[in-house]
């Protein structure tokens, strides 16, 4: 008689963004001339750029035609795309990274949700707290966690870093030795960002402890401070313990394209196994390649035409950040982020839950955020609003709330 | 100090068609003037059909207008595209499938590679021989396989169903009993398939021991036989019992576009617990949709003209497996497949192993195919060639080995 993985019951609840949902579905059908301002997930608003939208079809009428017809990709993505991607994400920040320590992907979602694979299921997992629920969800479901303690809403088997008004929203290193450190900049929940000085911190705590650093860079677009590193490859020994994971969907609007990807470099090992091996054959075993049409839609974010266009979308979506952020600052809020990100995390007021918070915002001036426990028990107090609406909608959320 | 998942340092060698495609690539650097022949991998060469071309460029537009772009998409996939699937692929079969009973994907191949996560460890898989070999290698690098045995090319902890020519390549119900079952027909690499009657009989035995069928159906579109069954759930019981799984690969050329889907019946439960909910929390915590333009892609193969214009293709490459089983036939090979399935399954001649005659074929007819033994021990002595080629090609080759 079959048995199934134990460790996905474990799981308490559905997923943050399926609550959101669901609750706002309702609202909505019981109050359907209300119109509802969305703030809350992160998915983007504004249409692909002329230079993707070129591309892509293009690319189509190659996939039209017999000669110019392609099938299955080549395993670590086309070489294209790859080469772009290391001369401007990486070469302009004085690194360098090989073609084969890049890996495309379906998105920076899959990625990190999959890298825990390639570590055994001993590794003790270090995330911040609030943090995004994939690092730690993907790994209860390997069952590295341990169990959940819904007093505490944690894990029995995590270190968690909180990151506080206290802190600045800035993990401290832990007290407890981990194996694996998940760390995002700039951060998602928390729009907050380290500097250069304080990665290389991480970066020489993991090389002396042997942990291995995931760092997502989804956002790295968005920074706008000078002393931000753009890639954790900036700090010195970072090749020896960190995994980075990027992302198109943020810096292109490409959330419903799906690309991403994850650099894993060769100096990066256990013994004498390099991880990009491991993950050079996860990659090869368990995935396909990320269709070709989209690669080369890929590349044209990289095109001069491409990097204009993309640059003046997130100009757009951190005016948004900037309205969102004087905003609520004026209306006597305590807010942090949305300098360096698309985030705006603010506490809540007159001692509300996050969920009390939101429920308040969704009935009194039906604006939908996303309650910062959702992230963690150190999100308790506070509130996510994103930057990716349009300017028009931004302004009108922040007006009723200035309003309440 | 992280450790690595060990069990990735168990799986042999390299994937496959990494193999094959270094030998071709040194065969071909040493003899640039000889025109190789590829026969072996099973990916198409025909151009998307025109219904799929003009429902690509029609969902670029929509993304390149901010009135129609779409972000995320639905956790399980858009509802218009598996409407269209439980229309055309199940009801036309008389099989009921509900919406939220589909999942749709990157493709077969991550479905069946992932799939076995939401199982227990201890589970324990019975695979044909030869197999895919996705199915069992993410079995390997989950940790439930036992120990590899060089001397028989078998997994300690795996339970074998030979196919070979005494049974005439259909496995048969294994006497030790095993918790996941996986099947494939119309079957890569052998070309084989079973009628209903015998589907059922698996689908009888999983309920009776409380196992559960993986079905991959990748290649049904190619079954040009009555009496072979075109979905497992044809088969009464089949929903208590069995996942099956689908690609857009082959049946529409998507191979470089990705495109695939599972089906999880809401009556498949491990007590009280529907798979349906595990694999719904794993979609939507590890992956993050399959790109809105490919799902819309998906969806013009079920219009009208789609179905005409990709029903053309298959009967184009099924014109190949004709021309390359009569063709070894009439020189006296020994040849199954071809049939219900794109694939040609051909005995070696004069005892050679299989690798011996990819090595003969390669440097004397340049001409390349899969080396049966591959595909795991019952493999050796055969050689699979696919219909995937030009018709020109297809015959060339044919000529060329006939001439041997």
């Amino acid at each position: 008689m079959f048995n199934i993985n134990e460790n996905y019951l474990k799981l308490p609840g559905s997923y943050l963004f399926s609550t959101i949902g669901k609750k706002v579905r309702e609202f909505s059908e019981a109050n359907p001339d209300n119109k509802i301002i969305r703030l809350g997930i992160g998915d983007v608003t504004l249409p692909l750029v002329p230079a993707v939208i070129e591309a892509l079809h293009g690319a189509v009428d190659e996939m039209g035609k017999q000669s110019t017809f392609k099938g299955y990709a080549p395993d670590l993505g086309y070489e294209f795309l790859r080469k772009a991607i290391a001369d401007h994400d990486f070469k302009t920040r004085g690194v360098s990274i090989a073609l084969d320590e890049i890996f495309i992907s379906d998105g920076a979602k899959s990625d990190s949700g999959n890298i825990q694979e390639i570590f055994d299921v001993n590794c003790k997992i270090a995330v911040c707290d609030p943090v995004y629920p994939v690092y730690v969800d993907s790994n209860v479901m390997a069952g590295r966690t341990g169990e959940y303690i819904a007093e505490t809403g944690r894990w029995s088997n995590v270190i968690y870093m909180p990151c506080t008004k206290e802190n600045h929203f800035a993990p401290e290193l832990p007290k407890e030795q981990p194996d694996l450190i998940y760390l995002c900049f700039p951060n998602n929940p928390t729009g907050s960002t380290i500097t250069k000085a304080e990665l290389q911190k991480w970066v020489d705590y993991a090389n002396k402890v042997g942990a291995v650093i995931i760092y997502d860079a989804a956002y790295e677009a968005y920074i706008s401070e000078d002393n931000v590193p753009h890639t954790i490859y900036e700090c010195e020994g970072a090749k020896t313990c960190a995994i980075e994971i990027r992302s198109f969907s943020k810096n292109a609007g490409f959330t419903g394209t799906r690309l991403g990807f994850t650099v894993i470099p060769k100096e990066l090992k256990c013994g004498d196994v390099m991880l990009n091996s491991l993950w050079a054959r996860r990659h090869g075993t368990k995935f396909n390649g990320a269709p070709y049409i989209t690669q080369v839609a890929g590349t044209a974010v990289y095109t001069e035409e491409g990097r204009k266009q993309t640059k003046e979308q997130i100009a757009y979506y951190m005016n948004n950040a900037r309205v969102i952020r004087e905003g609520l600052l004026s209306a006597g809020y305590s807010v942090s982020g949305g300098v360096n990100a698309p985030y705006i995390w603010m506490a809540t007021p007159d001692k509300m839950t996050s969920w009390e918070f939101f429920d308040h915002l969704l009935n009194k001036v039906n604006v939908v955020g996303t309650p910062g426990s959702g992230f963690g028990p150190s999100g308790e107090g506070y509130f996510r609003l994103t930057a990716f609406g349009t300017y028009e909608n931004t302004l009108e959320a922040i007006e009723r709330i200035k309003k309440l």
